[in-house]
């Protein structure tokens, strides 16, 4: 089958996944690790769990070939490791924390949780190597969130609102309705529900809008640093970036940072301008100073937020 | 190695996964569907995808001898398409809306993403069986956000906040640090962060605080209702369940409700003093008119969008 890789990712991307580094340590003692999506369960008895490797991977004879591997199931506050075990870097260890597993594969330390296994079986699968591995210890912590992926960009899983319709929710008058908690969760999961679509008019999706107005609110943005912006991995970023390029709406500075074109200027100019019109509308009843201290408030949370944390 | 099977399937509910429904059609043209998460992407060249079936299932035949499946990657908004293929449910399609895909297989529609697959393989995996397929043909919808399920709940992927320094909000005076939509999704992110590791302290986790909470504000509830209000399916809200009765926290009523004992009552009150003394200190500083305005700011912002979605 002739397929148009992009599309087929961008396909894969609607399944979210959580994000893993697989570690594993060859004969000579040299450690491996490797961010990885594809890990999943398998089987309860015995516990087995798998993951796949690029056959073209610089790492694919030591995870091959190994006894054991670690898979590190990454945090919500892991990004940067994520980050770093994706990249070609010399020596991905240095100055992260890591603990000793069995084998003596490294586990890296905070990880939402971790399977330490015995290599049970490889089958074939096309491009990649697929590892079944048998759970000999494992470990996870109670109040750590994963860190998600999904759509190319990195993602935290926000309880399902389940979303009442709204004649219910006037009969929701216990306590629990009127904690800050709960009217967040609503108030952004309708809001996102109901604007992240209408993007759609103006040709762009949400990756792009936030590329766009990003560059339009900061100026031009080094590669690096947008990626981490956008809360995109670099490689994805530039799946972004070749589409909004191939629309002549980003370009590169003599100082390899991305800029907006005259046209994406434009376009960012309009999203703005369609977003701030969407708000209005959303808060018309609203006078301006009820306004104001709608979002005085939630910026005073943020702010004394940032501060305890 | 004996294994604690709750222990170890809240290990694996760390990673946090999509939802897929699986669908194929035996040689008698009988359609099944089950619900998966196990779903995962192997190869691009050729196009592989796996999943894997439990071989106690009763449609275990039906799958490992099929030519063809579908795998439905579910949105956001089909919750109740996946709690209704994890069933045993009789005619698990009825009222379903489908399509017709490869070999006939069902597609369920409005899904966030389509797998149409021929089996390339099935690998022995312990209780399970492991299924390869190649992808034949595919499809998604630009805007369908996944359904997520992570720690044994349904959730939504909210883009990572990726919070900045506080000092460095403060830099961000462009128009964008001032939109609601950004607003809202760093509160939330910070609230949620801050305040869930917080229920440690009383010795409860964020499900166990929901279906006390919950049980609290509303009564005695139905099993089924409760599993929807807290956005459990049937089978992980039983082991959040098991937990709280093995404390003596719940029982169930001569309706088959479940409903707070007497030490419940007393623990889930204490939960929501503790939410409501927590939501004091955040808001010190606002005058309680304030606190008022931002309340109903956010009421009011959930309510118009309730009336145009």
């Amino acid at each position: 089958m002739s397929l148009d890789k992009r599309e087929f990712r961008r396909a894969l991307g609607k399944f979210a996944t959580g994000v893993t580094v697989v570690t594993t340590r060859d004969a000579e003692g040299e450690h491996f690790g490797v961010t990885a999506s594809s890990f999943n369960s398998v089987s309860m008895d015995p516990p087995l769990i798998l993951w796949s490797i690029d056959k073209g991977a610089y790492s694919l004879a030591a995870y091959r070939d190994a006894e054991h591997f670690v898979v590190n199931v990454l945090s919500d506050d892991q990004v940067e490791i994520s980050n770093r075990f994706a990249s070609r870097g010399e020596d991905k260890f240095a100055g992260i924390a890591t603990e000793e597993g069995l084998g003596g594969v490294a586990k890296v330390k905070d990880a939402a949780a971790h399977f330490e296994c015995r290599t049970w079986n490889v089958y074939e699968g096309g491009d990649h190597l697929i590892l079944v591995g048998e759970v000999v210890r494992y470990g996870y912590r109670e109040a750590g969130n994963a860190l998600v992926f999904h759509n190319g960009r990195y993602a935290v899983p926000e309880p399902h609102p389940m979303l009442l319709p709204v004649d219910e929710q006037g009969a929701l008058d216990g306590r629990l309705g009127k904690h800050l908690l709960y009217l967040l969760r609503q108030a952004l999961a309708a809001y996102r529900g109901d604007f992240y679509p209408r993007l759609g008019s103006l040709g762009v999706n949400d990756k792009e809008w936030r590329v766009l107005t990003l560059l339009a609110d900061r100026g031009p943005l080094a590669a690096e640093v947008l990626a981490r912006r956008v809360a995109q991995p670099l490689a994805d970023l530039d799946d972004t970036l070749s589409g909004l390029r191939e629309r002549a709406l980003v370009a590169t500075d003599g100082e390899s940072r991305v800029t907006l074109s005259e046209a994406g200027q434009a376009l960012a100019l309009r999203l703005l301008t369609m977003a701030d019109d969407y708000e209005r509308r959303l808060l018309e009843g609203l006078d301006p100073a009820e306004v104001g201290t709608l979002k005085a408030g939630l910026g005073r949370v943020v702010e004394r937020l940032g501060a305890t944390l």
